[in-house]
């Protein structure tokens, strides 16, 4: 009986080692149903450069359209946007999204991005690098979250992207709904 | 003999658990031997913008090379290629790649690329997103799939590029061997 | 006694199997605190093309600055720069760094960066793609490790940059220090 009170106690630590290893198995494989491990929701702004705003400029074309269709196909842009927790461009940035992006279709508008979410608050301190087409008519766009430094150290997930307010040609604003599946 | 019964039902638990964790990493961190989890092969068409045939156009030059060496150094392509099942480029796609290359070497044609596999079929939904440096002059070229949404919800593998048929400065088309070892 | 005694047989190896993937699942999911499973160190030369020094040229500008701040703000250069063991641009590269990066701030100097390692001796064969945005004026910055291929299959980490030494539009040099925390 001694020998078998000795085996519970092994028993409870074999469990207690499986249960350890199935919930960061759950945390580094997460399925389509599975909870983010972090969740951020922040409203991207961009004030586009006309040649002569630039004071409240974040982001500027650097190529000119190439003349296929009417979207303006091969037009490259850089920005290094703010990213505010309301909709308010004036509002104090929570994170900066620093990167480029470019019109790729001929029949309707669509851009392809990457970019690094740069945080560098009390709240957040780190980035976040993603990448992927931003086919515009959809509501909702999903981009790939590829890496991550600091806080959000090697993490991954999905960008889901949702138009948020435009001014053609002069302004726009989309709604950044960050859901990373594993974090460190 | 009571006690003894329990603990083989406890021992065919732990080793059932232990063969399904084993089963999962297996799949969560691949050696080079391993199987992919998902493997698609793809052709890739290009027809390239010369100015008039916008028609038939996918990709288009959106700077000049800048003058090192002989395999335009610095020359940016933007494009939105179909990606056939077959080699035949009026095959209906099975998905399209929209991204970006630019030539970037002075002695060989070598073009880094970032690009976005869209699929919208019955049989695939969802994008994979690749990048890596596609080094011409090599028979296979190795390329980075560094994330995924929706049928390829975070995804990770390699992209195999093979060239498949050329007609220079008007069509190029490559066998793209797309091989994930993630799966979730 | 029998029974017990295989019993025991039966813990030592479950036993042996918990330990063999608690090691994987370290490997697969680093904290911060974790050592690299490989740890590289190399010091990237780029020589600026000023457009008549092209033999040892390593870089291009492929815009021009949109006029936004002093900062080149939307200046992409391409690249194909050696990186070596030590500081000597002329020592043997030990691998290249591929790829691109813009300016893309309008007070201080930050070059977003995407980029192919490609090594390619008897010690390392494959590549190693980072990207992440390169803030200029901080002593350390963290890029994205996002995958590999080769010796680095699908491999995932953190790129450490650090200012190695410039001659303002004619060369710089970037050590690099490139820590991988999942290794296949």
């Amino acid at each position: 009986m001694v020998e078998l009170s000795k085996n519970h106690g092994i028993y409870f630590f074999l469990i207690f080692l499986l249960l350890s290893l199935a919930s960061q198995l759950s945390l580094a494989r997460p399925s389509k149903e599975l909870k983010p491990c972090k969740h951020i929701v922040l409203h991207m702004h961009q004030v586009i450069f006309n040649g002569s705003n630039s004071a409240n400029t974040t982001g500027a074309a650097v190529t000119s359209p190439v003349g296929l269709g009417h979207f303006a196909f091969g037009q490259v842009f850089i920005f290094d946007n703010p990213m505010t927790k309301d909709q308010n461009l004036l509002s104090p940035p929570a994170a900066r999204a620093q990167g480029f992006y470019f019109y790729h279709m001929k029949t309707v508008p669509s851009a392809w991005m990457a970019s690094t979410l740069v945080f560098n608050s009390t709240e957040h301190k780190g980035t976040i690098n993603v990448m992927g087409s931003n086919f515009i008519p959809a509501k909702t766009r999903y981009l790939s979250v590829v890496g991550g430094t600091g806080d959000f150290f090697m993490t991954r997930g999905i960008l889901e992207i949702e138009e948020d307010g435009v001014v053609p040609f002069v302004y726009f604003r989309l709604k950044m709904d960050i859901k990373l599946y594993e974090c460190y």
